[in-house]
């Protein structure tokens, strides 16, 4: 028997009806639009095409704009650990280009044996790797560390990271084709939007896990996901997941492209930077409760988040909801490499004031650190790799907002 | 090294370029029309509030009707494991009701110590689980063994069934609330469409890996697959997968429904007929090369497919190219309980006519059965169930057709 079991039955109730009639009121005129009084006495419509959602859940991602134009996942709304496909975060410099995939091609130079163009067609002939991964925005959780606001939502704070089943071709199937040279060490990837985006990569990621993506959920990718193909880089920072991919070249050295030099470079306390800081750090957050979600009734809890990390598996969360004593969460089933993890806590509420933050440990042994930890080591001027433990404040009266660990 | 490794560059390519030609041909009007001739020069659009699909990449279910109604998956276009949220087949014998979810109500009522009724508020209160599971329609695969047609396609044979990351709750758990009195055996489950379509459940299976599911590959269910909630039954047969379900009635034996009398009851080989028959058996389908893809060229091509059990783990498939002999095909990781498996075989093609076909074999040692035996255990009046083996003919000139295994 485990905390499960000990669910008080009379509290569960007595929140639920709780929440029925703020909630009923909100909707009475959506309701009588669209649902019959009692639809098991009316004909159903038929099937369509496409399985449309129910006019009652009409998720949305977020808009900001206009360059670098970002879109963030509703995190806070999503269960289990797949991202919509919709859903999915976007980033964009220069806008989504439209391709026609019959006249896309990838080309592969530099430092090769032979040098060669793929067609689309060419890139699916190949084997392919269907896996899931977690992408992240380098700048994800921005908001958690510098912009502190207690009406922050998971989405606002980390909405800029996503997990999908990617499928394509192994970036080092494609670079066995060409032969690559004795002494080359980097890859240049370079993105077939109008501004060209482009990332210096070390070629041992492209001889490891790295994809030339294709597919997404199943389907093709989407544009805002790089159709009709994508670097991706498990665990790596979005944006070296180069989108819309259409050069390759190998070289003895990075490019030092402007993706690399005036953006995604970390600045540290020193007054130095670091450059190519290009794993995930370890990182989880709490997706309930969490603002702007409001708790109807003390009692049992099913505290739920998300963790991950570039590294690899995770392999602990611990929670803690008074701030001070940590317990640890139950993984959800399957726990996949440099994916979303979903893990759950039961928490019994007391109705009293409460501190929720989860932390997550991966199996390279790496812990996620306070805000406190982060800041010593990187200063306030950081813009990139925000993974500090983040932190939920329960009020009395059931209203959640964010806060910060010390 | 294997096989993979071996891969001819020069067939590669020279089936690439043949492709181009055709394809180019066919699409140059849209081309035109959706994409500059050099993406890289113009500005790309802005993000959208939802990620929307290529105008290039627009997959489709098939409809019947008008009842039963039927939609099947595009299960030869998509890739990897995971069915598109809005392609999810789907089947409904009264239309898709449209259901308030502030006014649903689920009620446990029957041989039961506290007859509840629940919100949907109340069932997302309770401790959530999320798994990757496969739903088919009992009388998936019908085309394969009693409509044979060499135009036959995977989605037109195979297409009623897709997998997607389900969350809910526990239906134990559920039943631990209302206290389940001695002597229970079966439930009753009951669906909120206008046929009210209903199915007697065993008890065990209520207690073991049943949910009540309100969430579909991270959102909330679409009202095809039962907005707000369903049943969830992992490996069974898809009717009984009740959608929409409002109503649980335990007992003491099974309700006799006309949805296990007239319907979703197997005619055998002797004047019989053998009822609930429950699980889905080990089966498996190749989903490429198969109809109506063309092979370009011979040389090296990736069959690929989907294995999958209602037992369990797919352990090993195997795989014949000249309908003979038999060999072991690669299982792409996660290989996951009552869920889809791709499978992938690398095949030269020497460009004769071959014959392509998959063998399934699950945790519980079940093999897939060729459409002989299968047809000789049932006979021909059989309507539900269809595991057999099937077979793809590619033609010398590289067009595949379906065909059946002897």
């Amino acid at each position: 028997m485990d905390e499960r079991d000990r669910i008080s039955r009379r509290r569960l109730l007595k929140g639920a009806a709780g929440t029925l009639g703020a909630a009923a009121l909100a909707r009475a005129g959506l309701a009588q639009e669209s649902s019959p009084p009692d639809p098991t006495k009316v004909p159903g419509r038929a099937l369509t095409e496409l399985g449309q959602r129910s006019p009652f859940a009409q998720p949305k991602r977020l808009l900001s704009g206009p360059y670098p134009q970002l879109t963030a996942t509703p995190i806070q709304d999503l269960t289990g650990i797949v991202t919509p496909t919709d859903l999915h975060f976007g980033v964009t410099h220069n806008g989504v280009p439209a391709i026609d995939p019959d006249t896309y091609r990838l080309v592969i130079h530099g430092m090769v044996e032979r040098p060669m163009v793929f067609d689309l067609e060419a890139l699916k002939r190949y084997p392919a790797v269907s896996r899931l991964h977690f992408i992240e925005c380098a700048g994800n959780g921005s908001n958690g560390f510098h912009d502190i606001a207690a009406n922050l939502t998971p989405q606002l704070i980390g909405g800029l990271m996503s997990t999908n089943e990617w499928t394509g071709v192994s970036v080092a199937t494609l670079l066995r084709e060409v032969g690559v040279r004795p002494g080359a060490s980097w890859f240049l990837a370079e993105g077939g939007d109008a501004g060209l985006v482009s990332r210096s990569i070390p070629l041992s990621k492209g001889l490891g896990d790295a994809l030339i993506c294709y597919g997404q959920n199943g389907e093709a990718l989407r544009p805002e996901q790089g159709y009709p193909a994508r670097l991706l880089l498990p665990g790596w920072e979005g944006n070296t997941n180069i989108k819309w991919i259409r050069r390759i070249e190998v070289a003895d050295r990075p490019f030092m492209t402007r993706f690399e030099t005036s953006r995604y470079t970390d600045a540290l306390q020193n007054n130095t930077a670091r450059q190519f800081s290009f794993e995930m750090d370890a990182n989880s957050m709490i997706t309930f409760p969490a603002h702007p979600a409001v708790l109807q009734d003390h009692g049992w809890w099913e505290i739920s988040g998300l963790a991950w990390s570039g590294r690899g598996r995770i392999t602990r969360v611990d929670v803690t909801t008074d701030g001070q004593h940590w317990r640890p969460a139950v993984l959800q089933d399957p726990v996949l490499p440099k994916c979303h993890t979903r893990f759950r806590y039961l928490w019994n509420w007391d109705g009293r004031q409460s501190l929720l933050a989860s932390r997550a440990v991966d199996e390279a042994g790496y812990v996620q650190p306070t805000v406190t930890e982060l800041r010593k080591a990187r200063g306030l001027g950081t813009k990139y790799h925000y993974n500090n433990i983040l932190v939920w404040l329960v009020r009395p009266d059931g209203s959640v907002v964010f806060g910060l660990a010390g």
